[in-house]
């Protein structure tokens, strides 16, 4: 039975004064972190933990669980006290904040069972949430998303991404609150208290907006309702607040940005304040604990639609398909076969091929139009909740979401991009078209698995590996037709390479990834011809890479390696394959882009910035001269 | 003398149909490109650049000229096509465009001199018009900036973020014209042509707003002389168009995004339908040229302040500075001493120490608050035109503008990018507060600068090296305090590393940068005391780096070089070593972090996370064991 107004709400003022407590206090202990950050929101998260939400705090995966993403993550202690308070762990816990041996770290991470997403890097928050509540839809739940972001986040672009992401999916299942408590980092936030700034932005943007005092809590148990009736639209509730509140001599003042109260006297002085907050509850409800008041989820069964099967590669040796289109033949495959593969678009779709997967599956696939850091954000979310989504677009452009990617591995979710148009050979659109620091960016992430099919054989494979390899995982495709050159029951494990050409008299190997593998193809072609031989290396999975089967192709050529990638020298595949077989005391050469391209025909670029066929022959010829006229390396 | 509207309108019109038919014949002869693109903008083009912009066509640099930016870089033609019309180059060059040999690209670059930065990535060209308002002020010129954006990209969060920051500074001389032309590559765009959802949202974020329609010419005449005389704010015409206007079997069309005509009878039907959309002028004014009527701007010096000699550094040995600290005391007196200096904040000045810049010189401290993607791309365009910017936050959340770095490398303009907070020993705050790829973002790029300082003398002296040395830079500071190791007056040149140890029976190169040197020279000591002797390095420039430095110092260590690095394994100084000796036969082994990190202190999680003195000593031991019983590298 809910308990009436008159109970409730000194029963969740007392509530919001112990997470106030809880934050100080943990904070203190830990010698730093953000509580002034947390008692801003104090109320707002006593209303919606244990007046609102539906969840159990012994099972914070239960699929039918509304969630709640921290989106100001520096506020972490108080997420970590409501749990606490809430019954999920013990409240002493809380001391071990920041320690390193605890969980509870300084910002959120999924760690903890009851953090979907990581965050702390700032708006990014609001974007996984968008895409919790798609998942919703995705297995049929009425699950409700809340997301609470600081006023500071709102000047991220990522947060108006998020913002018409809901509106176009017409998400009335996501409730925003923003904690507008004016103070930034480093000085008063860009709309300090003006509450017309927020309203009128997010009312533009299409969401239904509440402003109310974020400290009166019948006004944010209204909201919250008012949200909760709000029907083919998403709620927005702009809180009025004050950062340090209930802490007279830190409210609304600058300077306590990320500063831990001092052990002794002036944390005694804050918290003897706050102690006298507590209120008297009316008669018999004292003893009310609203944790075992939290209403449970309805028990469902758990997301467990077996996959099928998926179809293999029906290819013909030669063919010649972009392994961009094979890679959309692949998800659409993949999507039929397992209900959580769901794919994600930036208005490319026909040039990933994408739009494949939107044939066959329109329900599961979800345009963001321009708005990568959106879409890996909801990509993010998606995953957490159990799906396993393919964001793609240019690869080039999913460096607009490279903060996201950054989170996604710090998250360790299933999140698995796909970038196509890799490197100079996309030709006349020129550089800012031309993804040549891709795999920098995904390999430098220790947890990211980084594949770059040849063909379209082994882009079918990939894909299919990625999706159930656990974590998050990248895949490059490329912009031109290449001939199909495996045969469509090969397989392509992760970690593995492929051995194209040997022969004991090589002279040198040369790896090669996607487009070049077959600028390598071509230089042993030319180099046979001369009576020279080369083995050819196909190195499909960047990472892991395959350090024994590099060492071995190594030994068995002189410990002579040339890389050849399309792709800047830094961060790629010479990078990837000098890692693996260091120690080996191998020479590696590295043919790659090294200096900002142009326009031109695909053949063109590839010879002007070294890594075609006849540079590749070039480079062989060099390193076999050299090495000859100098000691061997003995391997 | 201006022409009277009854003679300047046709005139105009005739210009943009020209523009259509540049468009058309240009791409068609390239085989691709985005005519349809280009048609819908046609009428804007024609406006603004034959009856409102003032410049010289035949010095486009000029320090007083207005500037246009193209948002929408897709429609590069049209821009080239203007540019000829207007007498900068001759027309027939236009059918060079997308050869390898023409600097007329796919997307423009700054190989143009009418172009500022490098457009082709969409919502950027928005933040860097906002940047190169900025410089008019800095300057004190009224020059104006013209930025065309397209529908599709004011999907992108970093729009909305340039939004804000015209606004924060009330930047009246901008004026936003988007072309709502109602198609994106693949599908309608998001808000189609429905003008209010636009408006609505351009109102809520404070910009004077006019809906017009884009091929109403005058109404764009209109339109363009409100924006001019609109004080306080800036101004966003929102132009309804029809995508490939003037060609009736495309216009309005889907599948005709980035789609050349066919040469023959596809090519020819078009033309033909433009060419009978000459209009006659009134009489006399047939023979008018506009182009020779474009307002030039007024004479005045070019921006020629010499700047004076920068302070010396001024620390004693052994003081305890945090380079970051070190960094906000370089760019102040950097800032005092050179009015080209700029520096930009997302709401961490007092973390980055970029508040010392601030505080001496408020006039050019720009806070973006935390919009990192606007502050980069702010930074591009002030850099674009002859300003030196400092943009800084914290390493990590410089991944947030990911994809303008890669844009300020296309652009190759002067944006001296730092990043403090850098790696795990930042401690409590947890992973997403650690930079642990930004060596590797910042490595791949081809041109970038890359510098690391390990203390104070460093950081102001590669600070000041980074301001004058050509092209984008970046620095990279730490969070701890470390000690002043270096004399006032050493010297740090770009390419260069530092021998901190050396005795001629050293068995192995240890090589760090930034924290780990310390890390280094404890692990010197703790060798020393047991009778071993290491080189120890301080590899303060990271890209270039010195590969005859590394190679030396490998072959005067049997060939053992072991890379120490507050950063993941992949794309940092590992990488970088490993790349600076390939060929020398020396074995690069590397301590990085390589896994996910968590909270903790510094020193526990130097400790567990594999980058310790202690894990040092441990590496230092195990390879020259392991090397004592194998063959030695021969070098």
């Amino acid at each position: 039975m809910p308990l009436d107004r008159a109970s409730l709400i000194p029963a969740l003022t007392n509530v919001a004064t112990r997470l106030r407590i809880d934050s100080l206090k943990s904070t203190s202990e830990a010698g730093s972190g953000h509580p002034t950050s947390c008692c801003s929101m104090a109320d707002l998260m006593a209303a919606l933990f244990f007046a609102e939400m539906r969840f159990d705090p012994r099972d914070p995966h239960h699929p039918q669980s509304d969630r709640f993403v921290l989106s100001k993550g520096h506020a972490a202690p108080i997420l970590y006290a409501a749990w606490a308070e809430a019954g999920a762990f013990d409240r002493a816990d809380l001391l071990t904040l920041r320690q390193i041996g605890s969980d509870l770290e300084g910002h959120p991470t999924p760690r903890l069972p009851f953090v979907d997403v990581a965050t702390g890097s700032l708006g990014q928050g609001v974007c996984a949430a968008i895409g919790i509540a798609l998942n919703a839809r995705r297995i049929g739940s009425d699950y409700r998303t809340y997301v609470l972001l600081g006023d500071g986040e709102s000047a991220e672009g990522s947060v108006w991404e998020a913002a018409d992401l809901a509106v176009l999916n017409a998400l009335d299942n996501v409730c925003g609150i923003t904690d507008v408590n004016a103070l930034g980092q480093s000085r008063p936030t860009m709309w300090q208290h003006d509450m017309d700034q927020f309203a009128r932005r997010w009312r533009a943007f299409g969401w239904h907006t509440i402003v109310i005092d974020g400290h009166d809590m019948n006004a944010i148990l209204d909201a919250l309702e008012e949200a909760r009736r709000t029907r083919g639209q998403p709620t927005m509730i702009l809180a009025r607040t004050i950062k340090g509140k209930g802490v007279s001599f830190v409210e609304g003042k600058e300077g306590w940005h990320g500063k831990a109260f001092k052990k002794g006297d002036e944390l005694d002085r804050a918290l003897a304040e706050l102690e006298r907050q507590f209120v008297p509850t009316p008669e018999g409800s004292e003893e009310v604990s609203l944790a075992s008041r939290i209403q449970k989820p309805p028990s469902a069964p758990r997301d467990a639609a077996a996959p099928k099967p998926v179809d293999p590669p029906a290819y013909t040796m030669g063919q010649e398909v972009a392994t961009r289109e094979a890679y959309g033949t692949a998800i659409a495959k993949l999507g039929v076969a397992d209900s959580r593969v769901v794919a994600l678009d930036a208005d490319v779709k026909n040039s990933t091929f994408s739009e494949r997967f939107e044939k066959v599956l329109p329900d599961r696939f979800y345009q963001n139009f321009i708005a990568e850091q959106a879409m890996v954000g909801a990509a993010m979310g998606l995953a957490a909740r159990g799906a396993i989504p393919f964001p793609s677009t240019f690869a080039c452009f999913l460096s607009r979401a490279a903060d996201f990617i950054r989170m996604t591995a710090i998250s360790n979710v299933n999140v698995k991009l796909a970038g196509s148009h890799a490197g100079i050979s996309i030709g006349e659109d020129g550089p800012s078209q031309m993804a040549l620091e891709d795999l920098a960016l995904f390999r430098a992430e220790p947890n990211f698995t980084v594949l770059y099919p040849s063909d379209a054989v082994s882009a079918e494979r990939l894909v299919a590996a990625a999706a159930y390899h656990p974590g998050p995982a990248y895949i490059r495709t490329s912009r031109p037709k290449t001939p199909v050159i495996y045969a469509n029951d090969e397989p392509f494990p992760i970690g593995g390479l492929k051995v194209l050409r040997s022969a004991s008299s090589d002279v040198a190997t040369v790896i090669g990834g996607g487009i070049t593998v077959f600028e390598a193809l071509k230089a042993y072609d030319m180099l046979q011809a001369e009576g020279t031989s080369i083995r050819v290396i196909d190195l499909y999975s960047v990472a892991p890479a395959d350090a024994a089967g590099l060492i071995a192709a190594g030994r068995a050529t002189g410990g002579r390696l040339i890389t050849v990638e399309d792709h800047y020298a830094g961060g790629g595949i010479g990078d990837a394959v000098a890692e693996a077989v260091a120690g080996a005391g191998f020479t590696v050469q590295r043919l790659a882009v090294r200096e900002i391209p142009r326009s031109g025909k695909p053949e063109e670029l590839l010879e002007r910035f070294g890594i075609s066929a006849k540079q590749i022959v070039h480079a062989v010829k060099e390193l076999t001269q050299v090495r000859s006229t100098k000691p061997q390396v003995r391997a």
